[in-house]
């Protein structure tokens, strides 16, 4: 199969864990019913988003003693027979008690593929617009990571990592195929640069890319850009969507990554002589 | 002055050398009467622009020994008293009879300041619109450019360079505030990333960025896609044009690049212990 159909929850969350990840297993199933082969939920689908929630809705990250969100995400992954990039949810580390934004990635077997701790922090002054400090509680990864799918494998950032053009550049380079990117960005860097960073990263990867937001929710401290978008390696948006609740569908033509790396070849004709490669070196996770 | 005024001359390129001389010093004289400080011309705007045509125009680039398009850049920046980026010219160079795409900027003294080989040739092979293969004639420069002026250092790439974002990384991280790009994409490519290349150059960098086209030709064997912009370092377009000759102006607030360095501040935030930078080796003419 060359044409896998993506779906991007863009889920409306609240301040019930239960509901939510009571949310996410309906709308997940709504997709794969629809004929989606891999969904994505979004940025802190378990939770609100907001650095005075992380603590309370923590939980710990390890496949063998799966707390309540990675029980429902293993089970949504098998029970719809889907590849899951289970959005993101705080993570608590019991050994340090340190905190993380982190996203977990399953088979349609239900098993665990990947996890990425979000590794540039969101911490950013609109002076008069928005201040947000991820790092008042929250700690980074350290790795770079990548999963594998019968379709090539993808590499994962989450929301503020889409600044940084060397977690595609890299994840390009080592035969990724695509980058999935569960985000939230708000009404101020949203309108900016959400659509044009995952335009920005497809054209220079030759690669797909996709973001998947949280509803907009008004009465939330955050107020999420929503726009969950699918771009392909051409830079093209294949499908975007409003603030509000949706799945976003596309189906993939994995032929494409091939075909613009034919008809514009970068990537033999970089000048590593001139500049190093940033896929020379770095830790991935596979 | 914080605020100095950019012009990009979308001149209309032909068959006559001299005309073409001419036509150029007649449109920098415009813009400096208009107010220019900066002023960028076309890629190849002293030639039609093709494999074919590139032997027969071309001349040493030598401030030693000015040939006859040297003269009149550096004659037209004097007498206008700006700082002029010279587009591109096909360069011979006499000791080996290696030809080059080269850009040459001029001090309003007359004097040049940098050079630029064009170091990513366009080979590209679009089936069924377009195939362009520069590397059957021309042979890439070896080095990144840099010049400065009293607004802070720009960097300079010509076209095809623009796909390479390691150019503007390098630029930005040495402390350029801007790249300058002469260039001449197609009907193919232009619509398809002229813009979203401009874009996500400033986006990534937080700097300026120009691109300046030649007008598009209808009898000419290369459809330049024109579309000459300006965008700022938030990555908003500040001005822009269609196909047909023109000057396209902004001034350059120069303080925004600080502003956004502030409210976004992935310049302190990258993580080179998990890439490296890319910026911290690599050859600079300056």
């Amino acid at each position: 199969m060359s044409k896998p159909k993506l779906a991007l929850v863009q889920l409306a969350v609240g301040a019930k864990k239960a509901v939510n990840l009571a949310n996410a297993r309906s709308k997940v199933l709504e997709a794969s019913k629809a004929g989606a082969n891999m969904v994505v939920l979004p940025e802190c689908f378990n939770s609100p988003y907001g650095t005075q929630y992380f603590a309370q809705y923590a939980e710990e990250v390890d496949s063998k003693r799966p707390s309540e969100s990675l029980k429902a995400l293993s089970a949504m992954a098998q029970e719809s027979k889907v590849y899951l990039v289970g959005g993101s949810i705080p993570e608590l580390e019991p050994d340090t008690g340190n905190l993380f934004n982190t996203c977990t990635v399953w088979g349609p077997d239900g098993l665990l593929l990947a996890k990425h701790r979000k590794v540039h922090l969101f911490d950013i002054d609109f002076p008069g617009k928005i201040v947000f400090k991820e790092s008042e509680v929250l700690k980074p990864g350290n790795a770079l990571t990548e999963f594998a799918t019968p379709w090539g494998k993808f590499g994962l950032g989450i929301c503020y990592d889409m600044r940084f053009p060397e977690m595609a550049m890299v994840a390009a380079r080592r035969g990724c195929v695509g980058m999935i990117y569960p985000g939230a960005f708000n009404t101020t860097t949203g309108p900016l640069h959400w659509e044009l960073l995952l335009r920005a990263r497809a054209m220079d990867n030759q690669i797909f890319t996709a973001a998947c937001s949280p509803a907009r929710d008004l009465n939330a401290t955050y107020q999420a850009w929503g726009h969950s978008t699918i771009v392909d390696p051409y830079a093209r948006v294949l499908a975007t969507t409003n603030e509000a609740e949706n799945i976003v569908y596309s189906d993939l033509d994995m032929d494409l990554v091939d075909e613009v790396r034919r008809s514009v070849p970068i990537n033999t004709q970089r000048r590593f002589d001139l500049y190093p490669d940033v896929a020379a070196t770095g830790h991935t996770d596979e």
